[in-house]
């Protein structure tokens, strides 16, 4: 506590907050002279938030403490193109189950946080049908309260992400920096001074749909030859299963790529160099000192990133020899490489909300 | 003054702000009632200030004062790729006679603001000699204290340019905004929150080096296909001398355009496709709400524009049907399309060390 308070005052309000259960006597301890201090912790049954990620073709719940214990993790599949309503109903009765078998219901919840594969408007709205059509212009956060009673609170999965990685994983005390998700989708987000940028609309960053080439593959954001027509997962699963005449998850593919797999080296090779050459264009306009990359493509390890490293170097301003060294940026591969960071993410937007990490910008 | 200060308190400073000269009093007005009012002025002449654009073989001074009134402005013409130590020596030589001949010298200006065609570090190293090779890795602050007896201010021109749209153009007022600059090469700026982001190094928004063409042509900045290998005046002009077999200017070249003349119609057609192009994946990273064009292809009016912004939708991430009238950016064109925005934006370097224009992002 920063301001002045006396001790009579602190004693008060530590009483109340007792009172309340919000805090919890641990045990004295005695340093040899004058009263024994009092140890105190934060009662973590007081803050407990659920993190959804909304996914393609499934859902996963998953439920935390104030003291970041994971108290319940679930999951279940649904149809491809499931409708809003459908899977605010199937959520609303996990999350109920859940919460009752923990012994509390939905509205003891701090709050849900939702991660979705989708730009989101500062409103709530998903500004872009691309993963999930049926979800395009579906306020989310509207949906979900006539369903969950507590506060609802939405972001886009990798802006989630980011938020993961600065809570739990690989960018603890990193205020400045860019992150790159690879995954079956390509998704990123921009952290400036310890806050997600969210841009004018919600949708900055949105770096899977950097246009390559304008000719290329038709994107299912209506666009041609976006980053991820050339290295998201799900093309790259399928140039694989065209190769090899048999069906591949992504998993399999992750480790035949590591395996270094006939085919699969070219495939990866050919991704890569499209990777850097995204990071690259994203480094032209943001000059960040650090990227943390993440998703499952960056568990292939180094046959993924060595040449996206030596792309990005060929795709973006150099500066003078002499400075090369002092400039570059930093490149780190994050903690969460499956999808814990959305979900997780998810519940940190909740604790962001509790002041308990760093947040989002505000609108413009 | 918004703290509380009492009358005479106010009283003292003001006269002695009056004997140094730096307030004048103007005149006296009566309200009907009391005592009467004095206006006050700050005197323009205890703050001028001078700008310097080290441009692509010639180099331009001016001087203003505080009221930003223009009291000098001269131009001369140096070698293709002049040296800095004689760049440095005719700018103390052009700027000592334009200041005698207003009737003080050098060590009386507020400062000198130096705008230049390559981006900056903290220190004011130039960090990539594209457009003067002569000057990669240059600390400009450094050298020019050597000449000048004033504090010197230095910033890449492209920013400087979003510092006058700012100060005195189109952007008076706007606090978010992402400007593009067509011109001989391409530059940019990023404005947040009303201050132009330099990112880790000082080289973020070098827009005219997004790379579009990984194997088009060779970039002065060493890589391939960049932004202004297809926008920059320099290339098309030479396109046009190629075509019609005789020598053009730039000023002749966006004449020829704007009367749609035989050969420039498909010429801007192209490079205005490239131009949304570069625009597009500034939007899909930034989602900025407006975007400021300056530059002298910016004259070209609506034979460029128009084919701009249609490129631009076809080359950045679409929200659902329902929601793109309130989410697309604003396009406005500068006030500055010729190089006054660079000369007065070193100015406004100067002027805004003094507080009175929003500045630049200190380094991260």
């Amino acid at each position: 506590m920063e301001s002045s308070w006396t001790r009579s005052t602190v004693s008060t309000l530590l009483s109340e907050l007792k009172d309340r259960g919000v805090v919890l006597d641990l045990d004295t301890k005695s340093n040899g002279f004058g009263r024994p201090s009092q140890l105190l912790s934060l009662n973590p049954e007081t803050g407990r938030c659920a993190g959804v990620l909304l996914g393609l073709g499934e859902i996963r719940i998953v439920i935390c403490d104030l003291a970041h214990s994971l108290l319940s993790d679930v999951w279940f599949e649904m149809p491809r193109d499931y409708a809003p309503e459908a899977a605010a109903k199937q959520i609303e009765a996990n999350l109920a189950r859940e919460c009752a078998s923990l012994g509390f219901a939905i509205p003891d919840l701090l709050g849900v946080g939702l991660a979705i594969s989708a730009p989101l408007s500062y409103d709530g709205r998903v500004l872009n049908g691309d993963v999930l059509p049926t979800w395009g212009g579906v306020n989310l956060a509207a949906l979900f309260s006539d369903y969950l009673d507590c506060p609802i609170h939405a972001e886009n999965e990798s802006h989630c992400g980011a938020l993961a990685e600065m809570t739990w994983g690989a960018a603890i005390g990193e205020k400045d920096f860019v992150l790159f998700k690879f995954d079956l989708g390509v998704g990123g987000a921009i952290v400036r001074d310890g806050v997600v940028q969210r841009g004018f609309t919600g949708s900055a960053a949105e770096f899977g749909h950097l246009v390559l080439d304008p000719n290329g593959a038709l994107c299912r954001c209506g666009n041609r030859g976006c980053l991820q027509t050339f290295v998201g997962g799900y093309h790259l699963v399928r140039h694989a299963e065209e190769f090899g005449g048999h069906p591949v998850t992504i998993d399999q593919f992750v480790e035949h790529a590591r395996d270094g797999r006939l085919g699969y080296r070219r495939l990866i090779a050919d991704a890569a160099d499209k990777a850097g050459w995204g990071m690259g264009i994203a480094a032209t306009i943001l000059n960040p000192p650090l990227f943390v990359i993440v998703g499952k493509l960056a568990a292939i390890g180094e046959a993924f990133l060595t040449p996206m490293e030596r792309s990005f170097l060929r795709h973006t301003l150099q500066p003078p020899d002499q400075l090369i060294e002092t400039t570059r940026p930093r490149f780190v591969v994050g903690k969460f490489l499956g999808n814990d960071d959305t979900v997780l993410g998810a519940v940190a937007l909740v604790l962001h909300q509790h002041g308990r990490v760093t947040g989002f910008s505000a609108r413009n």
